[in-house]
């Protein structure tokens, strides 16, 4: 197989600082497109993997999977694609395409196991595959998505992990028109449900630890803005709402928000708290209520969200960088001190 | 308000043994049903109950809510009982009736609070709701159920409170005609649920800790039976399964019955156990899993499980007990020591 090497942002051992590296691409097979890496988000997930917090990273990593780029070269098979093009990818670059999971378009899922667009065996190159942060991406053209054309391009890249795993619970457990929608958390993830969910119809409530943040959200859409300890303006919601996502990627309390719901309703979590949450019995069986969560979307959903957004204006409140700043984003995400979403310019990584 | 003093068993202080004792019944009203009690079931939530588990216990307590019986009096109003026919009593004898849960048919939901057959306050009386351990019970007619001829009346009565709450959520998530449903524990409610998804049409898994149990489960009509320390027979059922029915009352594991779980499955809870249970993150987000749970039913929905039982020829494994052996059977439920559930032959109480 045909390889070319690029530059990318990544660390061979673990706990140290993400420095430029050597990385290789395939050349384009036929159905592969390759694209020039604008613009890559970075995601609270990127932290856990380069952190090894799931136990599960493979070293050396190259993080990025919210991956915005043009075009440079399609291979002989490709007809949705040409050079040119603007295009995503985002967390999915494979699948096995034929178990049930793949044919019901929720490819994340899939029975054999997706290949993640980093961290993941990478099938034709061997060893792990390389994320976003990096000149250039090599991928099958089934996962890649066209890319509406975005006033704003850099804020757009975090749609395409951040605004997906919004998006497809909203979607899924029908959280729009006629609802009472809690977002729980005010970050990257939480910020994009309060407009999206807003999009979708629903009224929008959030609960937040940061009373800065109360005005925040009002600013982003938000009908109402409750500090979460406030027990006053907490118990308000009691059996009030129909749905909640919760954003938060840190140990919580969960039982809280569940006797918020109405019968039925469900918290749903999109966050990825290494810890193990506690639920109290009761806070379920009465109500009838459930604590659920979701990963992402299948590829077809993606497209969906993202002419959903590009639709109604929604971008991500982003903080543009350049990849030498990485490290001290990573700090700054680490303590919440971002507004909302990093996105680094990948010009700044020199060819 | 007119009333009459009965017979009944119970306890006034907490930490002692059921003993006879008196209490009153109110005299019926217009729309009041009465009934003589003929049997009542033991479930383990009497047993919480009189140890005060759940910390809302009221004493003195009369326990009891798989009430059969039948009727000796009607008030004028009433049109659907005549005295002398069968009928049953469970966990519901009043709620406000207008509220969007009653309107509903969850009645348990009550948005004014439900009055539950005992421990909870008695608007007619004053004082607590006592339940069926007792000689008589009156009752609003709405909150009456018509008790079809079982065969054997005193299997029937578990019905009434552990017949619906393993009816109820089978129903609600569909687990029947061509689903994959696992029931977790096999007692009181666990050893109904096999029975009834098994009428419904599901394919039927047990769980149990007990390898005695094993056998019992596919008497019981279970497809297959699993033992959950078996990590290999437990390893088959990976993403294989649509529901799963958790009938555990103690703390227990519940990420590894999550993994057992297709994409979109739902462990369901209908135990109490007084611990929180943990979740782990991971769990529910791959697959878009739910934890979730269900208490009983409403009556509308009471009533439709009856009939569906009687068609089926569905009751209670039952070890019938006379009422000075309830503090034994108490203490036999403690350790699991009974298949599968006790009830009291009630004209074993003098007058």
């Amino acid at each position: 197989m045909e390889i070319k090497q690029i530059k990318a942002y990544g660390t061979a051992p673990a706990e140290q600082p993400l420095a430029e590296m050597n990385i290789n691409r395939r050349v384009v097979k036929p159905n592969d497109v390759e694209m020039e890496i604008l613009f890559c988000g970075i995601c609270h997930s990127d932290l856990h993997q380069i952190k090894n917090d799931f136990g599960g990273t493979m070293f050396p990593i190259v993080p990025g999977h919210e991956i915005l780029g043009r075009i440079t070269a399609v291979g002989d098979h490709v007809k949705d694609f040409k050079v040119g093009d603007l295009a995503g990818i985002g967390c999915i670059v494979y699948s096995c395409g034929h178990c049930e999971y793949c044919e019901d378009g929720i490819e994340q899922f899939c029975d054999d196991g997706v290949t993640f667009s980093f961290n993941s065996l990478d099938h034709d190159l061997g060893g792990t595959t390389f994320g976003g942060f990096s000149k250039a991406y090599v991928c099958n053209e089934k996962y890649v998505l066209r890319m509406p054309s975005f006033e704003n391009l850099a804020a757009a890249a975090p749609l395409l992990c951040a605004g997906i795993t919004v998006y497809s619970p909203l979607k899924h457990w029908q959280a729009g028109l006629g609802k009472k929608v809690g977002v729980l958390g005010i970050g990257g993830l939480g910020h994009l449900a309060i407009k999206i969910a807003k999009a979708m119809g629903a009224e929008v409530v959030v609960f937040t630890t940061s009373s800065e943040k109360v005005a925040d959200a009002k600013r982003l859409g938000a009908d109402e803005a409750v500090l979460s300890a406030d027990s006053e303006q907490m118990a308000k919601y009691n059996r009030k709402l129909h749905f909640i996502l919760d954003t938060v990627s840190a140990k919580h309390d969960v039982n809280t928000y569940l006797n918020l719901l109405r019968h039925d309703g469900s918290v749903v979590l999109v966050g990825l708290p290494p810890e193990p949450l506690e639920i109290g019995a009761f806070n379920v069986v009465m109500g009838r209520r459930s604590f659920a969560g979701s990963n992402i979307g299948g590829i077809a959903e993606t497209q969906e969200m993202l002419d959903f957004c590009f639709k109604h204006n929604i971008t991500a409140e982003s903080e543009i960088i350049n990849i030498q700043e990485v490290n001290t984003a990573f700090g700054r995400l680490a303590k919440g001190d971002v507004k909302y979403r990093f996105v680094i310019d990948m010009a700044s990584l020199e060819n």
